[in-house]
């Protein structure tokens, strides 16, 4: 643990499990990506995918924040979820249930002869089961695409996930009630696209993130 | 429109109504919230509230990051909605819908006088209806809590919210499923507290609030 990955706010939530920041990094699709441009911070989504101990970002080799990230600047990669609303009898002890992990470093960018395998491991991570629907990706989409990997051996877990907690002064009126109301992601039915014939059966994959989402 | 608010990869995602970025921040219970902390960047996840043309974050007094951004720091506040996995017929055309707001600018220490109707913004937009069925914020509990304005004034919103794209060389296989599985934030059952005795009506908010995720 390092300076930056010791968690001081709330330190009993913190984790340290390298199979509890796979697992929240492994649910998530989407990273907050975070990076110093004219000494400023600047925070951008980005789609991402994790194999082994690192995680891999792709963007357009036209992106200035990517070009950016592939020079050397060092970043921060933040994944979370929201699991909950936690209602406690006093606004102060309300809370959150979540789960969320930190990656501190400086990217690398992957050559380009272990590119496709780069990319094989994010489009299993954001749509598992798509590569072997459709075509390889062509020599020209590899070249217009930059890789990034950042290695997780800088990274930090905070999670909350019980119930309502309350101090002493938050009142005599038990008939308040205090919960958690429990969020996640969810799919809704698949929409087919006017590219697909008529008759066409939904991807199997698509259908499989569906069912692994409301699991 | 600023240097730092024009989006140049897919401009044509761009959009400048307030409205817009309004409803994108209201839809949202977390902020990615972004500084530079020794010349290297932070990013964290953060619940927030919307008042007007500003954001209101809120901290304990105690946390170094919420001290940074007390003291003049510029930050980068980001909010994502993923809607959906858009599957192309081609992974390189393949891509996600999802609604983003980036808010850049320097925040300002809410005075005392104002802290307790900021933090009733923050409270309607986490927790709407919440604030009237508790008792009131205490002195103490607010003096604990630094609060933080954030003017939207210097915001970028960008939004894809449409089926899959594909371009010339995606393929004669026209079997293959293309298509958007939508995504959304969803409330399951709430769960009641052991500090609520039994029998008691689970909050009115919490009930609201979970209508208006399955709206």
């Amino acid at each position: 643990m390092t300076t930056r990955t010791r968690i001081t706010r709330a330190p009993e939530r913190q984790r340290t499990d390298r199979a509890e920041l796979h697992g929240i990094l492994d649910d998530a699709l989407v990273a907050h990506v975070a990076i110093v441009r004219d000494g400023l911070p600047l925070v951008l989504p980005m789609g991402f995918g994790r194999g082994g101990d690192a995680i891999y970002l792709h963007g357009s080799t036209g992106s200035g924040i990517f070009r950016a990230m592939a020079s050397g600047a060092p970043i921060s990669v933040t994944v979370t979820h929201l699991d909950g609303l936690v209602y406690a009898r006093s606004l102060f002890d309300s809370s959150m249930n979540y789960r969320s992990a930190v990656v501190f470093g400086v990217p690398t960018v992957v050559a380009a002869a272990d590119k496709e395998e780069a990319m094989r491991v994010v489009s299993d991570h954001l749509m598992p089961g798509r590569w072997d629907e459709v075509r390889d990706m062509t020599k020209r989409e590899l070249a217009a695409t930059l890789v990034l990997r950042l290695s997780l051996a800088e990274a930090s877990v905070k999670v909350r996930a019980h119930g309502a907690s309350e101090a002493a002064d938050d009142g005599d009126d038990r008939s308040i009630w205090a919960g958690v109301l429990p969020l996640r992601l969810a799919a809704l039915a698949p929409e087919t696209s006017a590219l697909t014939p008529p008759g066409t059966a939904v991807s199997a994959a698509a259908l499989a993130y569906a069912a692994r989402l409301s699991r």
